[in-house]
C-alpha cells in the first residue's frame, strides 16, 4: 500500500494559529472495507472556517479533536472501490481532510464532470465557497436591480462569486480587498464597480466615498473596520449576511451592531452556514456550474504544492496572503 | 361649530419627555370641504412610537413638527360628510391625532364593525398594535411548535397579542413584565407559561431559570437588561424581531449584538415597522378579529379621561405605568 501523509491538529492555538499547532504523520493508505471506496486526493481546499475548528470553544463548526486529521474538502480519484456507485478512475469531490488518501462509504462523495470545468473548481466556485456565496446573496440579501451591495474579502473564494452574482443581479457592487493588485483584479476581472483597499491609510474615507447611495446589502466575510464602516452607511431595509469574521478568528473582538439603528432603519442581519442548507445545494451548484462554464463567473486560485505545504498556506490564508481560492495540490 | 381641543408638540425633550413638551390649544372644529368628512374622536391611542417623533433626530417615525397636533390613531364617529363613502354615524378608525375632531378625505379612514368587537379594540388587538404583533411573530420569528418564545413588555398592547398568538402556534411562551400584578395577569389571563418580573432584584437569574431550553424567538419591545439576558440564551437559529426599545427612548444606550454570536449560532435579527407592510394588514386584521371575537385573544386597557389627560397618560406609558393598551376616552 502507498504511504498516506496526514496533517493532524497537534495543539490548540492561544491567539493566532501557528505552524506548531499542526503535525505531519505518515502511515499506510488503508484498504477499503465492504461498501467503501479509497480516494487518492488531487486537491485539498483550505478555508477560513477551519480556524474555528482548531479552538475548543463553540464556533460555527464543531471543534476538531486533537490528534485527528484536519478536516477539509477534497477532490480526488477513486483508486479502489467496493461500492457499486463508484468505479476506479471516477473523479469525486468529498471531505477527505488534510491527507493524501481517504476512505469513504460514498455518502459524502459526489462524482464530478471534469469535462467542462477544471476539477479544482468543485472546491471553489462550483463547490462549498460558491454555494456559500449563492445562499448568502440570494437567500439573505436578495439584491434588487440598482441597489448597492458591499462585499468584503472581495476577491476570495466566496467573495469573488458574491460579487459576480450581484453584478448578474443588476446591483452596483463595491468590493473591499487587501492591496492594489487584488483591487485591480476585482475591478478588471470580476467586474466590481469599485474596489477599496483596506490597507490604504485612508480606507474609511475611501469606502465612505465609494458609497454615495449608501448600502443596501452587505456580504460580510471579515468584520472589523470594513464592517463598521459599511454598517454606518446602511440604508433603510439593508440586509447583512454574516458569512465570516476572519478579522477576529485569532481572538480580536468581533463588531457589534446597535439595535436602535436596526430598528430605525429596519435592518436585517443574519448569520449563516452553508452546510445548514444542503437541500439547496443542487440548485445552487447547477446554476454556478452554468455560470462558470459560460465564463460569467471567473475565479483565481493560489495553489501550494504538497501536503507538507498546507499549514503554511493555511496560515497565509488567515492573513490574506492568498489571492483567490487557496488550494493544495497533492 | 363645537370647540376642538388639540394637544400640540410645544418643545422637544432633552432626555426624558416631560409634560411641558406639550401644549393644549383650542379652536373651532372645522367644516368639511368637498370630499371631506369630519370625525368626532371617541378614543385616542397612545403608543410608544410617538416618543420617537418628539425628537428631531431620525427615528423609526418622521419627526413631529413643533406646534403641530401630535399624531395618533383614533376611533370616532362621522359627524359631517361630503364623501359618498361615509355617512353620518359611521364608526371609523383613522389617524386623527391628539384632538377631539379631525378632517379627512377618507383615505386613512376605515369603517369598523362595532357589533362584534368594542370599537376601542380597533386601536389595540384589531388595530396597529395587533398587526405589529402578528407581523413580527409570523413573518420574522415564525415559531414552530415546541419552540421557546420570549416576549418583553408581555402585557402591553403589542406584547399581549404576541404572547397569545405564540401560544396558538404551539410555542412555550415566556413573558417579561413589570411587577407581580402584570405577571399574574400574563399567566392567568393571557396564557404565558412563565412571566418574569423585571423589577425583581433577581431578575437576571429568574429569566435564565425560566429558559432551560434556551430561546428560539425573541419579540423585543424593550431592550436593556431583558434583551441582553434573553440574547445570552439564544439557541442556534434563533430569530429576534426588534419592534421597540422603550428602555432607551429617553436617551439610554440601546443594546448591541455581537456578530460572532450571530454567526456561530446562525441568528437572525430584524428591525421592523408595521406601516412598511400595509399589504398584509387585511389578512392580519381578519385573523385578529376572529381571535378577539372568539375570545382566543384577550386584552386589557388603561383608559384615561379627556384630552387634557393625554400627556400624563403618555408619560406614564413610557414608564410602564399603564396595564395593557393605553387609551384616552374623549
Amino acid at each position: 500500500m502507498p504511504v498516506n501523509k496526514q496533517i493532524v491538529l497537534d495543539s490548540r492555538p492561544t491567539g493566532a494559529a501557528e505552524a506548531r499547532n499542526f503535525r505531519l504523520v505518515e502511515s499506510e493508505a488503508p484498504s477499503p472495507g465492504p461498501g467503501q471506496v479509497l480516494v487518492r486526493h488531487l486537491y485539498l481546499s483550505l478555508d477560513p472556517y477551519m480556524r474555528g475548528r482548531m479552538n475548543d470553544a463553540k464556533s460555527y463548526a464543531k471543534p476538531q479533536e486533537l490528534g485527528a486529521v484536519m478536516v477539509g474538502g477534497t477532490v480526488g480519484e477513486v483508486v479502489a472501490s467496493n461500492n457499486p456507485r463508484f468505479k476506479i478512475g471516477d473523479k469525486v469531490v468529498g471531505n477527505g481532510g488534510w491527507q493524501n488518501y481517504s476512505l469513504s462509504d460514498g455518502g459524502d462523495l459526489r462524482v464530478i464532470d471534469a469535462s467542462r470545468i477544471p476539477i479544482q473548481a468543485y472546491l471553489g466556485p462550483v463547490g462549498m465557497p460558491g454555494v456559500t456565496a449563492w445562499y448568502g446573496l440570494n437567500k439573505i440579501i436578495a439584491p434588487k436591480k440598482g441597489e448597492t451591495v458591499v462585499v468584503t474579502a472581495a476577491t476570495g473564494a466566496v467573495g469573488s462569486v458574491v460579487g459576480q452574482l450581484a453584478k448578474i443581479a443588476g446591483a452596483t457592487v463595491i468590493g473591499v480587498a487587501g492591496g492594489p493588485e487584488k483591487c485591480a483584479y476585482a475591478k478588471d476581472e470580476l467586474g466590481y464597480d469599485i474596489c477599496v483597499d483596506h490597507k490604504s491609510p485612508n480606507f474609511v474615507e475611501e469606502l465612505k466615498a465609494a458609497l454615495p447611495k449608501g448600502v443596501d446589502g452587505l456580504f460580510e466575510n471579515v468584520g472589523g473596520l470594513p464592517f463598521e464602516t459599511a454598517a454606518r452607511r446602511f440604508n433603510d431595509f439593508a440586509r447583512a449576511a454574516i458569512c465570516g469574521l476572519i478579522a477576529s478568528y485569532d481572538g480580536a473582538p468581533a463588531p457589534a451592531i446597535d439595535l436602535r439603528v436596526m430598528l430605525t432603519k429596519r435592518i436585517k442581519v443574519e448569520g449563516f452556514i452553508v452546510s445548514d442548507h444542503m437541500a439547496l445545494w443542487p440548485t445552487a451548484l447547477a446554476e454556478l456550474a452554468g455560470h462558470v462554464a459560460a465564463g460569467r463567473i471567473r475565479y483565481r486560485e493560489t495553489i501550494s504544492n504538497g501536503l507538507e505545504s498546507a499549514p503554511e498556506a493555511f496560515l497565509g490564508l488567515l492573513k490574506g496572503k492568498n489571492f483567490g481560492k487557496q488550494l493544495v495540490k497533492l
